[in-house]
């Protein structure tokens, strides 16, 4: 489908299901990035799932977003149960003018939902020239290190940073050793997942990913990642005000209640300590390590975010390619 | 040997290398400590290494550190080519001061050396009831995703918060499978290194820790692992003024100058959103994850710091064990 077209379906849904111009407007964008930067697990096929979430109140629609002042440089959103979108949208925008003004801008988020990609929020801080650090917890999917049960969520850890180029560098990358989007998205088409990434629910090794989903996602790197899941609980769910130690209700299968997920967002002028030199540094930094020999069959080391931006950029010029289930989806929802 | 006699040695001898005696005093608490948290690999087998860049005139020893006040919440610190104890113990202080404050501190150092553990600045932190992130680079030891030489340091993450309890929760993991210190410790002890961590200089997989020094440390998670080094290398490097994209000198086997290696440290308030029921909020965090069902032979889910506090307190009751190649460099060093 045309990315315009689909930009007015979506919208329509969203006003459809109650939200005004702005907010349809914020949510649209973010799943149609999603789909653009080749991310479809975090794009369309999660509408149904915000709709339905709404139909049985358990997203307001409505939301009347709430930012805090604590400082000229921090700041507390409660999202007042909106889509995570919309609070999310809030916070990344009043970090960025916080940092703006003062060097750094510290933004917590409680009352929120799922957001989509943490990249999102990164590279609208980048796109200002700021440098930017980006948690949020989830859903139960990963098991903390020595448990048999899920608990974490797979939690991501986003980074990004100014390049000097178009291309800003943004790592974007969950602590379990698949996205749970992607095993959402094989079960959803009925494609196997990779082997060593998930146990079924009675700790056995699998490639099903419907018995992964009642199953455990390994972390990566076994205590390491176990450790830094844990961070991440704490650093956007305990800190903030959100849910956490794996009180977020899973957002496709559980509807008896709002996720109240946590956010932090953390951005900072990267010529804090370093004044115009930052350019030039940032620059050397990545020429250095893409100059490094290569392995055999790898043609150019990418930095973080690159391949993303590469895709993003060839697919602004094709349709979006819509899967039969998102197809059936859209027409369900348009109606 | 015990601590008190040890203490006076050490000190002892980085007073005959010409530091004062209050950085003498914060050199040796510092590898003190990480015989008894049990990292002996960055504790006394270090000493001699610091000395020797002290007489081949590449650490200053009288160093004049200076902090350079950007706002009430952010401080630049030039370490003057200090041993890197000195201006990261002025810098984690200032970070704290700023945070009582402010509520955040963010501080960055530039022109240091190697600080020994990032946990140990965290727990200075977490003691003064602060949460706080640590990033250092440090010298080439991990390949980048599609290189073939390393490049990144095995630049740790670490994190620390306050528990509600007296054991702190500090997670301080390097990005690489395993630790270079705990290699360094193998090679002068002749004891082997575990399988699938390292590869040697051709690129072949090796349990001989002298070729894995030669050779190259496998990051954990692949190109997760690598864009996390990746990222240390920018908050602590690029963005403080600090060398990066491995120009950091081995301290071990290269003379040809300082090493000017960064830090930043980031300290807040663990009350700034949520006031005081963070303390009831860590504890329900941490009391739920330690409820899960364990995996057979696991008698309880500790979290980071917890079993490094426990090695702590038993080693405080003992004798600190010198192995005898440490105990040939205290010789020679203090004659």
């Amino acid at each position: 489908m045309k990315i315009k077209k689909l930009n007015l379906v979506v919208k329509k849904i969203f006003k459809k299901y109650g939200l005004n111009l702005t907010d349809a407007k914020t949510c649209t964008d973010a799943l149609i990035n999603a789909e653009l930067v080749g991310s479809p697990s975090h794009g369309l096929s999660r509408l149904k799932m915000y709709c339905d979430r709404i139909s049985k109140k358990v997203i307001n629609p409505r939301a009347k977003v709430k930012i805090k002042k604590i400082s000229q440089s921090i700041a507390h959103v409660d999202g007042n149960n909106s889509i995570g979108f919309v609070a999310a949208d809030i916070a990344i925008k009043t970090a960025i003018s916080n940092a703006k003004k003062t060097g750094i801008g510290l933004v917590a988020v409680k009352n929120s939902g799922h957001y989509g990609l943490s990249g999102y929020y990164a590279e609208q801080a980048v796109k200002k020239n700021l440098m930017v650090l980006v948690f949020t917890n989830a859903p139960p999917a990963v098991a903390p290190h020595g448990a048999l049960k899920s608990l974490f969520g797979t939690n991501p850890i986003c980074f990004g940073t100014p390049t000097g180029s178009k291309v800003p560098f943004i790592l974007d990358t969950s602590i379990s050793m698949i996205n749970r989007g992607k095993i959402r998205v094989a079960a959803r088409e009925g494609e196997k997942i990779p082997e060593g990434v998930a146990l079924d629910k009675f700790g056995k090794p699998t490639t099903n990913p419907k018995k992964a989903l009642e199953g455990v996602q390994l972390p990566i790197a076994g205590f390491r990642g176990s450790g830094l899941a844990w961070m991440v609980d704490i650093l956007s769910g305990v800190l903030t005000g959100g849910n956490h130690a794996g009180r977020v209700k899973d957002p496709f299968t559980d509807f008896s209640g709002p996720q109240n997920i946590g956010h932090l967002f953390f951005v900072m002028k990267p010529n804090l300590f370093v004044g115009n030199s930052f350019n030039k540094r940032i620059k050397d930094n990545i020429k250095t390590i893409k100059k490094l020999p290569k392995i055999k069959g790898v043609k150019e080391i990418l930095y973080p975010g690159q391949s993303k931006y590469n895709r993003y950029k060839d697919n602004l010029k094709k349709e979006i390619k819509i899967t039969k289930n998102v197809l059936e989806d859209l027409n369900s929802l348009i109606r």
